[in-house]
């Protein structure tokens, strides 16, 4: 480690000037938003345009999603040219649907006809087919090919995320030679990090960073300066295996190669970044059922996402309900069971779901895989004794002392202890069967734990409450 | 868009040969993990290590990972070199703790010190105070002033996270000067992917893509082809914020700056990107109360955090319990409704949780601020009561049937309906609330909805019970 590349001696000076339309989150202010929609309002189109011309697109795309529904076709109007193709790839795919549904299709081939393969793919894939088409016939024919082989990829793949503007050598080349191609070739990308070589069959056989290239000199053969250990991404793999392939070996650009090899793209960090961020927040909506979870999606949309889930929640109250219905008769002979029985399956629900949460999260991170999963299993069971005991006792004895009963203390007690236990093991067991079984842990496992603690919680305590005699037996 | 350059034309060749060791999702085969152990354990080190040597540092880290915690000392003494400053970079926190604390302190600083600033920090930082010192000591004066200028600042703050190793030039350079430099300082970084442009008081003024650089004749001025815009982080900036500030706008480094706006080092996206994955996974954890929730984790802390959680939970029951003690006379004379009530209460919860994690995940987003939180209020209440009335529906025409009782029916379909709309607006409420009153709306939420979910559960059935006549009143 060295210190910092000082080439001159610091001086005091004031500082640089906030941004004032953002606040320390860089969230748009309300007032800022409420600013602008009022231009708008007011048919003060330049008013709203000089507003929002400082912002950078991600900025732009947010003040769309922050604007009412009904009021972003009209600030669309108003800000005209500064609704370009960044702004738009920056956007909420709800939001932005719902402008590009408002916007004829030479006026989407345009915007899509500025942006990286992968950015206009974004833009184009949702659309309607006849939409789609009238917008591939307005492109220049390049950018239709180019589309037309990313939409040819499977949805969600890496041959949709990938941009085909990459620069790519020969073996046999130095740096003067990769220098001079570059200077010399206006029509090249600039938005890339690494130098990909291949070998004469277009396979990569090595990859070279940009700071190694300035750092060496023109002589030398970039055979050279290459690292041949590179991470290749296959052309259909799953954008979530790629966004942990990124993170694990903290790549910044990455080689795509088709079936035989050949490199027919590249995925840079900045691509994938949304994906990581995505995929690992998905994981929360799953597990309690909220579908998209976008607070931008259409409402019937979430609707039918959620309703579903709650129905199939109703299944697993009704088996719940069934068990207690057996037990009626001595329910109706000691109230106190009814009145406790909620306790039982409600921390034996909570104690499943944390298991199932760490379960859940260490698949997705590839961090819990055969090679460990007797011993995480034996780990979340010792855990949930631990926390049965604890919540067993302190139940146990409040029990005792409220309904003034010892042997009701002992039963609800014990009851506690099975289910947290239960708890525990179904938590960690559901979703790595699941898994096994190549289903998505995240978005069926709630609803099997919850049923599981639900009706182990009122089996337990209702039928230890019976068998020992405090109440008569059903 | 461009086609890819080609330099030549295509041919065909083999596909390249697959790494054995990992599966088709880069984990370890679990056959692999045992062989190295098996090796290990015959004291045959050779062995172990040459199974080891091809391996990513990346999947040697995971090997420790997935190894049961009582075999890592020795298979790191048998790995011994292969074991380097990279591999503990990518390791679990514990389980890079552990290892690090069976290693000497002079050990320590000979890996710490081939590491850049960040990495050494999250060595160093977790150690004991005297162990600390102790590494400190051993470590090379730079690296030492390195280290312990980045401990002077607050834990998981941009402080932590820069690297110090950076290129900055004045703006008066010109593109020839930059490459002389960079070819002719040999201690330079090689690290880097953009070179920051400052002023005479080493202020950050521009940024240049080194792509940008090769693109350029030497004679021109830096300051002609750097960007003026470029996203600052101030060195005492939350980690999470940079995370979020660098998915916003796309970066791949970014300049760290101090009070007086001073360039003080710089951070990289691959530095960035296991936090964004971190704290996007997080809210699953906290939300579910499991806290860290990582399954290397010590059993003890796992317990404490988690039966806390239950504890508070046990809490929250109780209030429930109470309510229902208070209609202990009308269960008494009519059981059905202690075998329909945790219906209610259940679906009520589920509902809460939907709401919860869509409000939690777009407050983590910067989605809901407060120009749309009315807004999506609103929504959550439409959505709720579409939800509500479908479930009402069911639950009452099931419950009329099964009790042959269209009175019970038409009380659990109203008690339903009020649950689930007052679940949708506590879910969106309780975190909205918490974020305003600057708490994490992902750790206290879930107890909040689940208290108001299971009370009103209870509270609307029984009470509307009772309050209909079916049942004499309490």
């Amino acid at each position: 480690m060295s210190d910092i590349e000082l080439k001159h001696p610091p001086l005091s000076d004031d500082a640089p000037p906030a941004e004032p339309s953002l606040d320390e989150d860089d969230r748009l202010k309300p007032e800022f938003v409420r600013a602008v929609l009022e231009c708008v309002e007011d048919d003060d189109a330049e008013g709203a345009r000089a507003l929002v011309a400082p912002l950078h697109p991600a900025d732009i795309a947010d003040l769309f999603e922050l604007a009412p529904a009904d009021s972003r076709a009209a600030l669309a109007a108003a800000l005209a040219d500064l609704l370009d193709g960044d702004v738009l790839a920056e956007m909420n795919d709800w939001v932005r649907d719902g402008l590009i549904d408002a916007l004829e299709p030479h006026q989407v081939a345009e915007i899509a006809g500025e942006l990286d393969t992968d950015d206009a793919v974004a833009i184009i894939e949702d659309m309607e087919e006849d939409d789609q088409r009238a917008v591939l016939r307005a492109l220049a024919p390049d950018d239709r090919a180019a589309i037309e082989e990313a939409l040819s990829y499977g949805e969600e793949t890496a041959g949709r995320l990938m941009q085909r503007d990459l620069i790519a050598v020969p073996e046999h080349w130095s740096v003067g030679d990769v220098l001079d191609y570059l200077r010399s070739n206006e029509d090249l990308t600039t938005d890339f990090w690494e130098i990909f070589v291949v070998d004469p069959s277009h396979k990569p056989v090595g990859t070279v960073a940009l700071s190694w290239i300035l750092r060496t000199p023109r002589g030398i053969a970039i055979a050279d300066v290459m690292a041949r250990e590179q991470t290749l991404i296959p052309v259909d793999m799953d954008q979530e295996e790629v966004a942990l392939r990124f993170q694990k070996y903290a790549l910044i650009s990455a080689a795509v190669t088709d079936q035989s090899g050949r490199l027919v793209g590249m995925i840079t960090v900045d691509d994938v970044v949304h994906i990581i961020q995505e995929e690992a927040g998905e994981d929360i909506l799953k597990l309690s059922g909220a579908g998209d979870g976008d607070i931008n999606e259409p409402l019937r949309d979430s609707y039918s996402a959620r309703v579903r889930w709650l129905v199939a929640n109703l299944g697993t109250a009704l088996v719940g309900s069934s068990i207690i219905a057996f037990f009626g008769a001595a329910i109706e002979h000691m109230v106190a069971l009814a009145i406790l029985m909620p306790i039982v399956a409600s921390i034996g629900g909570n104690a499943g779901t944390q298991t199932m949460a760490v379960a859940v999260r260490a698949l997705a991170m590839n961090q819990l895989t055969q090679s460990n999963t007797i011993r995480t299993i034996k780990r979340e069971i010792m855990i949930a004794a631990l926390n049965g005991l604890t919540i067993a006792v302190l139940i146990g004895i409040g029990a005792a002392l409220v309904f003034q009963n010892h042997h009701l203390g002992f039963v609800i007690a014990a009851a506690m202890l099975i289910n947290v236990i239960v708890a525990g093991l179904a938590g960690v067991l559901v979703p790595v069967l699941l898994e096994r079984m190549d289903q998505d842990p995240a978005v069926a496992s709630s609803v099997f734990v919850t049923m599981i603690t639900d009706s182990m919680g009122f089996f337990a305590f209702l039928g230890l409450a019976v068998a020992s005699g405090i109440v008569p037996s059903a």
